[in-house]
């Protein structure tokens, strides 16, 4: 069984830096030389800037797992990254972070006027990639594209919104988290099926499944942030509960635990006089007390098997369905 | 003579408030009700703020000028005048404007963050709005528009670049104005005709009516800042001397004007120590004797006679050439 896994992921993970790979190449080309440097030189720095690239690479796997030509999908794999960077570049900028991959963010290297122009014009180089394709699929990636923005613009304001409120309840807080995180990266899926000609059936299916995955993957990142590993989450840990986030564990926790706790949690989350590490380790407390701890467990399984159900439904040959299961399965089983 | 002006006028008129009201009209409705209202409110403001509706009503002459339907190209040219608020929003935060149209900038009446959000999406609802239209004219559209809005962009950098440069010559001058207001009434125009099927032949001459018809009428604009009747401009006369704004009025000057006023100007445009009437004034006499005064008004005839000159290159009927010729006078005879 452990060489079964070592082999599937060995396999998964080479394809993946081979995609990795094309999409870092791409998108270093992609404002070289352009002019005026200071509007361009920050939208190079934030591209170049590192990370994981998941967005374009589930483009590339969907494109793959439609039969399709990986070169041909890259055009819009890369607008999906250039799109995420674009709303990094802003959501520091609204967000007040100084460090982005533990590099300056870039209204700290230069200043908020360059974030929000260097921004802007990533937003037009995003749509601009799809001139790539012929008229009919470059509506549909076009159409796509901007409901998604649109919806990952009324996630950062649900999610600006909830800092204020107190009644937020847990549906609105999944929606806020699939608008903010998972419509991206059903919607980078999506362009993979539709550069390779899926029907609308599998095209809505593996949205679908990006939905779902996308969930759990939130919900994943709010566990993570209270109870996982320093050495290996690579942020902060308790970082939610200093910044009084209205996260999945403390939404439930406020309704699950005793009067005592809650008057406690609520005492915690709205005073700022508390020693941080204190204030991260009662608040973990409360949250194994009321019981949350298995339910977010529970719920990142149900998000996770509903995508690999969303995953049947494809009309693609199964050693596809298992690559992308496997994708789903490696994501999930990062660092808990 | 003068009747003839002023029937020309009134029927001119007449259609451009037709205009006018399908415009507003449609901008009410844009996104009422959308939710979340923190993020679609200040959308509504600002897109109810007022304004000519110069674009929008651009777009639906040209789509006239070429026989199409004027309800038809109502969506593009809609998206025409939420692209330019969206420009508006973001350059008033660059700008660090209080005011717009006499009343509050979005980021004053509410906050930065509010502003940059709300524009953000403005930027992609003007995309959304060319969904109305099948894929070819949506491609088409689209990339106009992406091109469009890219060049605004850099034409802002341009702009924010010439700040703290101090060898800007007139050729970039032009290209700045060119690229922050020409290319978006260019656009404008040829939008009308891209959704009424004109051949490129013909787009591409009405783009180019549009773009010196725009650097004529920012000529005229850097011109009535200083020269023109405070009645009637709008703003505050010497506005961009004060705010030393190297204008098409300064560069010349600085070149035509004798070396004891070329050092008197620069000395005015590097102190902040002046009295704001009295540089006004005695930058006005710099640019009268340096002879810039009817240097200007010459370039601002001879971009609009090569604007109608293009207007001569379309293959449409006499009495549309006619009509788009009657705005570009009406246009450009503004209170001068």
């Amino acid at each position: 069984m452990f060489y079964f896994f070592i082999n599937l992921y060995f396999c998964v993970m080479q394809d993946l830096l081979n995609y990795q790979e094309k999409v870092v190449s791409y998108l270093t080309e992609i404002v070289k030389d352009k002019e005026p440097r200071n509007l361009y030189e920050p939208v190079s720095y934030i591209l170049e800037l590192g990370g994981k690239r998941l967005r374009p690479i589930l483009t590339l796997l969907a494109a793959d797992a439609f039969n399709g030509n990986v070169d041909n999908a890259l055009h819009a794999a890369i607008s999906v990254e250039v799109f995420h960077n674009f709303s990094l570049v802003h959501d520091d900028i609204m967000d007040d972070a100084p460090l982005r991959r533990g590099k300056d963010t870039v209204h700290e290297k230069w200043d908020i006027n360059t974030g929000i122009l260097s921004g802007d014009a990533m937003l037009i180089i995003a749509y601009q990639l799809f001139e790539k394709y012929e008229s009919k699929v470059f509506q549909d990636l076009a159409k796509l594209f901007s409901d998604t923005a649109l919806k990952v613009c009324e996630g950062q304001q649900y999610d600006m919104d909830f800092e204020t409120r107190n009644d937020v309840d847990i549906p609105e807080y999944i929606k806020m988290i699939t608008y903010k995180t998972s419509v991206l990266i059903g919607a980078a899926l999506e362009m993979g099926a539709i550069v390779s000609g899926a029907s609308s059936d599998d095209r809505k299916a593996i949205y679908d499944f990006g939905i779902n995955l996308g969930v759990a993957f939130q919900l994943q990142d709010d566990y993570l942030d209270a109870f996982g590993n320093p050495e290996t989450f690579g942020k902060q840990i308790g970082g939610d509960i200093i910044e009084n986030k209205k996260t999945f564990l403390y939404l439930n926790a406020l309704e699950l635990c005793s009067s005592d706790d809650k008057t406690l949690l609520l005492g915690l989350y709205n005073s700022n006089n508390i020693d941080k590490v204190e204030k991260v380790s009662t608040v973990k407390d409360i949250f194994k007390r009321s019981g949350v701890v298995n339910l977010v467990k529970e719920e990142i399984q149900n998000y996770t098997f509903r995508s690999f159900e969303f995953l049947e439904e494809l009309k693609i040959d199964s050693d596809k369905k298992d690559m992308l299961r496997n994708f789903g399965e490696w994501l999930m089983n990062r660092n808990v």
